[in-house]
């Protein structure tokens, strides 16, 4: 079984900029993380683009969804900001139907030693894998239905919506 | 849905001791490893041993048997040494057929930073939540059922036998 | 010996609000750091603010220097900003001259696994144990009197002016 | 100013073997240690052997003795295991009169993110530019000379003898 892993960008890819003190993008840590994970998945990697969630344009969630239909792969999970993931899977969600998609985050930084990113990334390829065709969110440590699904910004968690 | 998970010791919780310079158990670092991972599933967590699995007897597998047989809960993940996973997957695949349980661990000692123990959790923890009832072991990014595991010792991974 | 440590925020404590994705000061890390150097000095410790050192004012800085001149203790290590460390040193340098003063701090925030802060405090508080009085900057494995450094900031490194 | 490094092994550079599950010595981690600690001192590396202290020889010791006699540079920092790290510093001490030599090392792998090992490679550093002639060992934030010195095994920590 092979998975396509799309790289969108989000928390999981910033780091720590010395020179200046911010956040940003530069290379997506997914190669790192997998090594780390000793996953022997057979995947097909691909950046699609490196964006901060909260500045993804109606394009961008396009961009995103031609990827996932032109794929040839049944089952794709796509890193992204966790900020308006409910917005992309909504959009996927309403499309995509012969495919199974799983999203997924971090609420930290990947480098930085605290992050919830290889947890997440090891749930979301493990989803993938096991459910059926559908548009899905993992965090954590749970599965949610495209419809179904919210950021919870005051707590930081992901929840359903009923 | 609740999940039941046992710890059972092996590389996961192994730490170092900086006064004999062995490893050895202390306390699990589950706990550790969901916080990080913001873990909001409900689990019901027990540490019924800690055991490198080399040293495993029958009688402790009879014990991690029981304890999957006595669970109320429908599905089980079990946190364990590599090195005889495959033997306690078969020890309770050939007796449980009513629930999901899913088998993992790691190669190297959570309390090191490169650890692969955090995605295998994540792994195991989805695979649960969403496989058929069964006995599996989830390592390097895949599942496989009881009856078709081994782990390559040679190069430190888990295959299928066929 | 007695070593007081003084407090006043940087990069060195900066931590990742998973809320915002915005880096902000909470409490300082310092015990920490300590405890996992398995430092057995004798230390004073005291939290006199938690400043971005681009934002420090000549009020902070002043509040910063009656806090050496008022200490018992004749060596003092001070965490710091790098953006702005050679000023506050210099607003030192001109007045303390008997006790020993070193500052230090980090590029990156203590809390990413790839911090530069656990290697400047066991500098700083190396250097304050054996050199004579004067007020001095330790970065980069290297210690610089407070008359004659800068931060070169398109290399992020400190180096003499001569 | 110059500094030479030499390695001899140690807790600082074991690693775990995911294969075996033993603690072993592989690459030095010195080099990594260095660019995190962002060092710019002017320094000069060799490994002369990867020992574990308990099993140092008299001849192992015979061989740093010499390393130290014949470098070029007046500053000189040795790795070195814990267990009879003032064993070596002894002999060092009887013979070298002309040169700086600060002996360090570490309670817990650097390969563990829990490591002592940056902290006292930062202390060791700098020790080395300010002290006097004499033959020292840098350990948990202090400094001792080598005739008043002893590792209390019980609680892992260094402390002068009088």
């Amino acid at each position: 079984m092979t998975v396509r892993l799309l790289i969108t960008g989000g928390t999981f890819d910033k780091v720590y900029d010395e020179l200046t003190g911010k956040l940003y993008f530069r290379d997506t840590h997914i190669h790192e993380m997998l090594r780390l994970g000793r996953c022997r998945l057979d995947l097909k990697i691909r950046t699609i683009m490196m964006a901060d969630s909260l500045e993804m344009t109606d394009s961008d969630r396009e961009v995103i969804l031609r990827n996932c239909e032109k794929a040839e792969e049944e089952r794709i999970v796509i890193t992204h900001g966790t900020d308006t993931m409910p917005e992309t899977a909504a959009v996927l969600g309403k499309v995509i139907k012969d495919k199974t998609v799983v999203l997924t985050g971090a609420m930290i930084p990947y480098a930085f030693g605290s992050s919830d990113g290889l947890f997440n990334l090891g749930s979301a390829l493990s989803f993938v894998q096991a459910l059926p065709h559908g548009v899905y969110i993992a965090m954590n440590g749970r599965i949610f239905t495209w419809d179904n699904v919210r950021k919870n910004r005051q707590i930081g968690v992901f929840e359903a919506l009923t």
